[in-house]
């Protein structure tokens, strides 16, 4: 059988991060090469208790087919912890929960690229995303992150050469590269995108993470038309369940439901019914103060490990929260062979490369923290350490 | 802000039943509408001890992010189902799963269609493959049904005329006729598409709901590596999980996972886990009996109740199986005003016309037999009947 597939999806290519999951999963290998959140705080007991609670409460409900749009109690839940946390004002009509907010990446791809449409991401950017537009066969131009977010004058100069439909951005700890963006960085960017017209997807899975600085302003508060807000429960209750959400304004959010019926019908909903359950009966704060905490003293370890057993001459970010730091080797040094010789040591990490969206071989790579106890980060690092030195 | 969405996405129509089943919501309502299963057979007990028992003896993992391709011991169950109950042989390598059967196709119009690719459709056909694969901007060709499945001649004179990207069917108690394709039907369908070379999506999500008549032969069967099979654990387990499943040979396998991979990573994995634990620790066969027992009950029912209060100038299908039947009202009657006139006497129906691809107002609409128990039947077809009589 001779298979006629579409053009779109001959131009994506199979995740070079899947490929080293797969090595990775030697339980013998220390592995900073995930982005997974810390198995060990998972409310294992509470979510037991709200799905007990569930399917003994309202069982036939919650078995049944729902509504594209999501669990109704989910969504002002999600409304009303914005309001609290961050002061955004969004209104549960305009927030659709969709499976992981990868989902969010797929629909909104749908809704607005067409072939050839130009995309403006971050250098490094998130894997993820360059996936998902790939598909719709989006033309990327990458931006540069500097450490206090995007570069202004390359941002501003891209968006002067072309045109863009899309801004995709991850402001807070960004993945991979651990970056915020400052607050000033913020408003500079904000008034480029507004003048340009972009629609901007602000990612924020890792938001609830901080562990040092302060909370910065959100875009979705400063331009709230313009801004398409990403959000997960994948981070600060536990991944399996695939909810995510997407924040956008009416005229955007109607496209979002077409095309979200058209791709699952709806978030599974039984999944939808035990997180709010377990929200509403749990203290989520207190929960996620114990992942932060240990996510700070992780990255703290991880920082003076580097500090103590590598060379001078590299370069490393120093993120407030989330899961990931970046590494920057000495110009000229391949992260690909570091990596390879890195497998024969028993420690991964993932190479720059498949986060730029037009470069080989590069000389960066991307650490997690999230998932190793302490004293497996030092001996972890160490033996990267080691295997730099090997030439 | 003046949003500029992709051209893709303004081609598809906001569902027609999502607004029908807002009008049906309202509880003194007789709903035919609908194309969900009975709740009264959730397996609430069972699948609440499965939870538990996942949470329990393995919840850390349960809870993480998993594989894109699906929980394995699952995939080895629907492998061996098939082999037991539909004697097809197929490798659980060649299962992926999806979130809800809806995916699979949103996931084959992603790596099949370019714009204006022609698809195959059955007349009148599932609203959900024409709105995934409308996405895709698909030319759609449809060829009507007749009572022993597709009508060969004008199937033969389609493709003879065009060249097919797909041919998507529900050979087993189609949604929305309620037909099943004959025995002959089928080798003659396969014969057609084998010359042709197309390729072939049996969407199979009612098949195990039979109550009359005997097992056909699978089109997979036929044609393994030209046939994608559907399959959902919706409707003999229960929907809310989102779990369904695409069987495809390897080199359709592979695109599927990538495409699968950048529109959700991968399916809620902790109803993978609790769905596999239902199964295996209950009596699935026994449980799909009660469910089938019922149906067949409620489809007599309300075939009985059309004989007795319709006139003779109408004509039903029968269906051996699954959750609808179809009605031919006499020429030139709108089932729309038929449909508003039912609004009034509180009951609810589909009209024909979204099931076909180019027709307006027609004189056919679809009945829902599996939510409603005898006695509403009943009552329900007499209140149609009336609103017919009632010019």
């Amino acid at each position: 059988m001779n298979y006629n597939f579409s053009d779109r999806i001959s131009g994506v290519p199979r995740s070079f991060i899947r490929e080293i999951l797969k090595v990775a999963a030697d339980p013998s290998f220390i592995s900073f090469a995930g982005g997974l959140p810390n198995k060990d705080f998972f409310p294992l007991k509470e979510i037991e208790e709200a799905a007990a609670k569930v399917l003994k409460n309202d069982g036939k409900t919650a078995l049944q087919y729902s509504i594209t749009e999501g669990y109704l109690p989910l969504r002002k839940y999600i409304a009303n912890r914005y309001k609290i946390k961050k002061g955004i004002s969004v209104s549960p009509e305009h927030i659709l929960i969709t499976s992981g907010s990868q989902q969010g990446l797929d629909l909104m791809g749908k809704i607005f690229i067409n072939e050839g449409d130009n995309v403006l991401l971050e250098e490094p950017g998130y894997l993820g995303a360059i996936q998902a537009f790939s598909i719709f066969k989006a033309k990327f131009i990458a931006v540069p992150l500097v450490e206090e977010g995007m570069d202004i004058e390359l941002m501003r100069n891209a968006l002067l050469k072309a045109r863009f439909k899309l801004f995709y951005a991850v402001p807070n700890f960004q993945n991979p590269s651990g970056i915020s963006y400052s607050e000033e960085n913020r408003h500079e960017v904000a008034r480029l995108i507004s003048n340009a017209g972009t629609v901007m997807i602000e990612d924020d899975p890792y938001g609830e993470l901080r562990f040092l600085g302060t909370e910065k302003t959100s875009f979705k508060k400063m331009l709230p038309n313009q801004v398409i807000m990403l959000g997960t429960f994948s981070k600060i209750v536990a991944p399996a369940f695939r909810i995510g959400w997407i924040v956008a304004p009416d005229e955007v959010f109607e496209k979002l439901v077409i095309a979200k019926q058209a791709a699952d019908l709806h978030t599974n909903y039984i999944g939808q019914r035990i997180i709010y359950q377990y929200l509403i009966d749990n203290d989520i704060d207190a929960h996620i103060s114990k992942i932060t905490e240990a996510y700070g003293k992780q990255r703290e370890t991880m920082v003076k490990a580097i500090g103590t057993y590598f060379p001078d001459d590299i370069n490393i970010t120093l993120p407030e929260g989330g899961m990931f730091l970046w590494m920057t080797l000495p110009q000229g040094v391949s992260s690909i062979t570091l990596f390879n010789k890195c497998i024969e040591k028993k420690v991964a990490f993932v190479p720059g490369s498949p986060f730029y969206t037009n470069k080989g071989d590069v000389n960066t790579l991307r650490l997690n923290f999230s998932c190793s106890d302490e004293k497996t980060i030092e001996e972890g690092i160490k033996r990267i350490a080691e295997a730099l030195k090997s030439k």
